[in-house]
């Protein structure tokens, strides 16, 4: 299915006419996406189209950051179809994940971290939330510790997403904006960061997983999910705040990180850049 | 032996006229302790005399932060001696590490969490270096995180230390200056953090165990040792440095913490101020 999914966004990538390029250069400029007639895709087809544009930044010999979650996913295979098919050669890829690392194996990717490779050239991964300034809200998918790590090591960080993550405010999508916590005294960090933001309505709540037992990430630490009635308004005054909370290990604002977003949406595909 | 060294210190607090009071006003002036002729007392005697110091600032009814180390194991067994001979009562201790918890709970000494009790009236622990505006290297006993969170919930901060632990500058003992990383990619972030400080002629070092494992703390992280040929400089700055490496849990600058330091030395105790 993955596979089927890949040929068909190539054949977009490379033929359809819908695709738009929009070079930013008004960081505070409200998006538009024109409107054409075109067909509807569902949800995991705006993925494919984004992963697939994004994979055509990635040259062989590149050092890459392999990204977490449903669009990631996409990149990944792209890039395990590319390799086995001689399109790309030379690629060594850094997971974000154990679940990225296990996928990016079965594609015979190979792979290495951080330790080994500290540069990285390009990191290509998905987003919860984008703003007008590129600005992201990452780790719902649990991994943002290892993704910010990796990204923040990276010279370009491709951030691929579909048009329902773009915000005009960061937690401005009401659903949760993750932060790390040690298992120490996890309730009294809830209660602190739920505090540092009262006056934008935000609820915390410890993050549970499929057996209603808390969520214990890749480094064995909680997730506190915040939810924000109204948006952030400092995101860079708001993560320091975050992090200046002892028992705080990440936090899933990604600020001026992403050098460029591509955003598929029911019309095609728009280029974010700074 | 611990209850014997309570009883000499006991001794000590309440009769020595050794014991000098030194209000700080000017945090920069440099130390001095008035010779005078005394017994000679190994370290741990002189611990022992700052630990039993410190208790006579400990009330019933307190909420108490219960450090980790071989100072703070003196505090910990004399408040132990005061509630079972009914000198104090209505005490609830919040330890700093699974270590200080087994010690206090084998002492009858009733514990509690951050997460029940977030305010805490007084913390009393140890340090590795104490400089003369009372900001301290902490964590060679590898508690540095959960002693900072409850310290810093703490309206009171007593530190308790021999005089062998003052330097002029944090980091100028040329002993271990601890951060707590996760383990994923701790190469990666300790060369990182060696680089931050290569001015200083840092070298950093993985914590090993006595099984030349990499000693993994109570939170499941490592701990990169950072040593120090030269003094830090700028203490915030560099704090704010390492806590912006992704990855990096805590380190042990406890900057502005401190509300008084009881220092043992060869003439007496001296309390230093802010």
């Amino acid at each position: 299915m993955a596979m089927a999914m890949a040929s068909l966004s190539l054949h977009f990538s490379s033929t359809n006419p819908l695709i738009l390029h929009r070079l930013r250069t008004q960081p505070h400029k409200p998006f538009s996406i024109k409107s054409q007639a075109a067909p509807v895709l569902s949800q995991d087809e705006l993925k494919n189209l984004a992963a697939d544009k994004a994979v055509d930044s990635v040259k062989s010999g590149m050092i890459l950051g392999l990204g977490t979650g449903s669009t990631a996913a996409f990149v990944v295979d792209k890039l395990g179809l590319l390799l086995s098919i001689g399109q790309l050669s030379n690629i060594i890829g850094i997971p974000t994940s154990k679940r990225t690392q296990e996928q990016a194996a079965s594609l015979n990717i190979p792979l290495s971290t951080l330790d080994l490779h500290p540069h990285i050239d390009l990191a290509i991964d998905g987003a919860d939330e984008v703003d007008p300034n590129l600005d992201l809200v990452k780790g719902r998918g649990g991994a943002l510790l290892r993704e910010k790590m990796v990204e923040a090591a990276s010279s370009s960080f491709i951030v691929v997403a579909d048009d329902s993550k773009l915000v005009s405010g960061l937690g401005g999508s009401g659903l949760a904006m993750p932060v790390e916590v040690v298992q120490f005294c996890w309730k009294y960090n809830l209660v602190r960061l739920q505090g540092l933001f009262k006056e934008l309505g935000c609820e915390a709540k410890l993050r549970l997983d499929a057996n209603e037992k808390p969520y214990v990430t890749d480094n064995g630490n909680y997730i506190v999910d915040l939810y924000f009635q109204n948006p952030i308004k400092d995101g860079f005054g708001a993560g320091k705040e975050i992090s200046a909370l002892e028992g705080v290990v990440e936090h899933g604002l990604f600020l001026g990180m992403a050098t460029s977003v591509i955003i598929a949406g029911k019309n095609g595909v728009e280029i974010m850049t700074k």
